[in-house]
């Protein structure tokens, strides 16, 4: 039978389940796999780890590479620094290299792909992309014939769960933040999931991998979910719309379009029953029409397992030429992205602002497909006014926005959420 | 650059847009996957295939195992026997086999893993089950080490088709099969979707797979769609719950439940906004929880895609030990298959019947969730009274019903649809 020694870097919650996943699968491995699989070294700073003592423990991660016991390096340390130099020595020494580090990805899989390439060695990252569906492999093994045209998911899990909540119990951004920390699913600090950045890392390699073109973070168009209120929430609901943090990619004949951000859906998308901490991805390809994969987009044992069907594909001696998929640069523009446009507009109880802005927009080649103007919720004088606005681009929409803001009636900053058919 | 001849049977539809695939993805595939790929010859009993007149033809299909021209045989001929013997000696002749063919699948696996085995080649069926979804690669490759627990999906496009149209254009069975046969997503002949055998052997592959034991169509426990009526459909957006054809396999500790038929989700369920022709599979495992996956059933070109993935499998070096994976008998048993259930019960108008139905429910300790009984419907003296019914088993629950259907107060059968929580 075959034999494969794992070296794992990293021992936190993701490398502990991955080293407890190995353990306990296995015998399951060997019946039903033909491979024998083992964790022969780790590399964790504050060296042995609880429960893991009987396994050669170094306290020098650039240990694990050099190793001649060592066939695949996983790498589950998290950060981009470290990860990128152990990457390199791994791949340098003609080992492969498995990681579920969508930073290290997002950031350096152009030179990761080409080292891999040179060194004939396996480059797995199926866990850098919601956890726990097994979209890298669909993508590349499974929709081989097709030309994708466009993808659309739900990547971070954090901003679901916070927009699930507000809609569901109706609560505050930050009451939903506080229970997505309280039960695990945001970091205390939470900066990275909330500004759109880690959605935007995700849909960067999504974009690579779908286009055959290197994405990277400046190719991304992203905005935080932080500025959402329980208000656009309760009128999309009155619309049949419903908030996702979506992130997106659109080939056109122009270049491709990626972009993340909070958007809403119709109320009978696939995406719409995508909740809590669940992530989607909705694929479209020229072959095969639209697909959907949505299941757990983190969490310790989804992750383990996505890093154990790399160390699979290893097994099965499969040496993806990822350099090779991936050859093109990648040229792209947020600018002519077009969708509907949800608008919440504060404004002063006066007669004619109904009027003015309307001018604006007619002035713009902007039309009206839904006003909502609610009376009933005046305070100090100021309504909120919704319109829902007929397919535009960014430009335009741009432009329209900051001139309605400039309206002396307009208080406060206008609260602008596109709107997706998918 | 690694060169792979293909031996095609057949040339309807799905053979020829395989062949079609092949040639146009034949550059795709060798700079993405450093694989040569392609026809070297076609079997096809009606010889020459207008478009494909440049490759070998022979009118004898058996031909194409034995050509040492052919490293794998892809069989798109469609029916059992004939498929099984072009297997046979494929697996015989050490040709690797692929195909799309699910009846042969349900009907042989056993004896086809074992054939593959010791010829050590490849039998790929991905195209099988969910012809446009990767779902056997999924569990097989994606999933690893989990043990899953349970699947459940919408496995037959016509039967989804069918109540999409019924629940959203207010048609009759009938009006919406014609519609169905109208698109070319039924047979002229369509008693093989209606009656839920394309769901079964379906599900028969699919519980082989995630459960590692032989399942064979005599293990399914399966309903057709044809005596649904446009009454329940509406009777259940009134209890917010949308009928699908379902197919369920849940692993338990006294063996494996395995069936297919139409049952109602509600209307929040993954599975409710999957709807005309496609199809869907929700797998729940271990380690992973809950992951779905979506998109068309069928359809040539999506067929070919999977196909086509398979024959990837090859060029990679892939021979997948099925025979070693499958190894286990399988039990099965409907019997203590529990779920909630609705009624539709026509009754005579008179008073008193509702009281005679609550005792037998009662002396078979089942609760009643809700119920409707609607005196505007009435129609020569009877009206219909709708029950839902808390879980209960189906050893009781078909009891129940033949009680009920034994009062002289019930008019016609009893209309019975299984409700799942999924």
């Amino acid at each position: 039978m075959k034999n494969l020694k794992i070296g794992l870097c990293g021992t936190g919650n993701v490398g502990y389940a991955f080293a407890k996943t190995i353990i306990n699968s296995k015998a399951l491995i060997e019946k039903n796999y033909g491979l024998s699989v083992s964790i022969s070294l780790i590399g964790a700073r504050k060296g042995k780890v609880q429960g893991l003592e009987d396994i050669h423990t170094v306290t020098d991660i650039y240990e694990v590479p050099k190793s001649n016991d060592v066939d695949v390096v996983v790498e589950l340390i998290g950060g981009v620094e470290e990860a990128y130099e152990l990457a390199k020595a791994s791949l340098k020494n003609k080992k492969h290299f498995v990681t579920a580090n969508k930073a290290l990805v997002a950031t350096h899989s152009k030179e990761l792909f080409k080292l891999a390439n040179e060194n004939n060695v396996h480059f797995g990252f199926e866990a850098s992309v919601a956890g726990g569906i097994p979209i890298i492999r669909i993508i590349r093994d499974g929709l081989i014939s097709n030309k994708i045209n466009s993808f659309a998911g739900i990547l971070n899990g954090t901003s679901n769960f916070i927009f699930s909540k507000m809609a569901d119990e109706n609560l505050s951004f930050e009451a939903a933040l506080l229970l997505a920390q309280e039960e695990g699913f945001a970091e205390p600090d939470p900066t990275f999931d909330i500004s759109g950045q880690d959605a935007a890392q995700k849909t960067s390699i999504l974009a690579t991998l779908s286009f055959c073109k290197h994405a990277v973070i400046k190719n991304i168009f992203f905005e935080g979910i932080d500025n959402i209120s329980p208000l656009d929430i309760n009128f999309g609901k009155q619309l049949e719309l419903i908030l996702k943090p979506l992130s997106v990619g659109i080939m056109s004949t122009e270049g491709v379009t990626l972009g993340s951000f909070p958007a809403f859906v119709k109320k009978n998308s696939l995406l719409a029953p995508i909740e809590n901490e669940s992530n989607a991805v909705l694929i479209n390809a020229e072959n095969v029409g639209s697909t959907m994969y949505a299941g757990p987009g983190a969490g310790a044992k989804p992750t383990a397992n996505s890093v154990l069907s790399d160390i699979m594909d290893v097994g099965d001696g499969k040496i993806f030429n990822y350099e090779k998929f991936v050859e093109n640069p990648l040229f792209s523009s947020f600018e002519n992205f077009s969708c509907d446009h949800y608008l919440r507009i504060t404004v002063s109880d006066e007669t004619g602002v109904v009027a003015k802005i309307s001018t604006l927009l007619a002035e713009n080649n902007l039309s009206i497909d839904n006003l909502i103007q609610k009376e009933l919720d005046k305070s100090d004088g100021a309504i909120p006014l919704v319109i829902v606005i007929n397919n535009s681009d960014e430009k335009i929409i741009q432009k329209t926005i900051s001139d309605i803001q400039m309206l002396s009636e307009v208080k406060n900053p206008i609260s602008h959420i596109r709107i997706l058919e998918i």
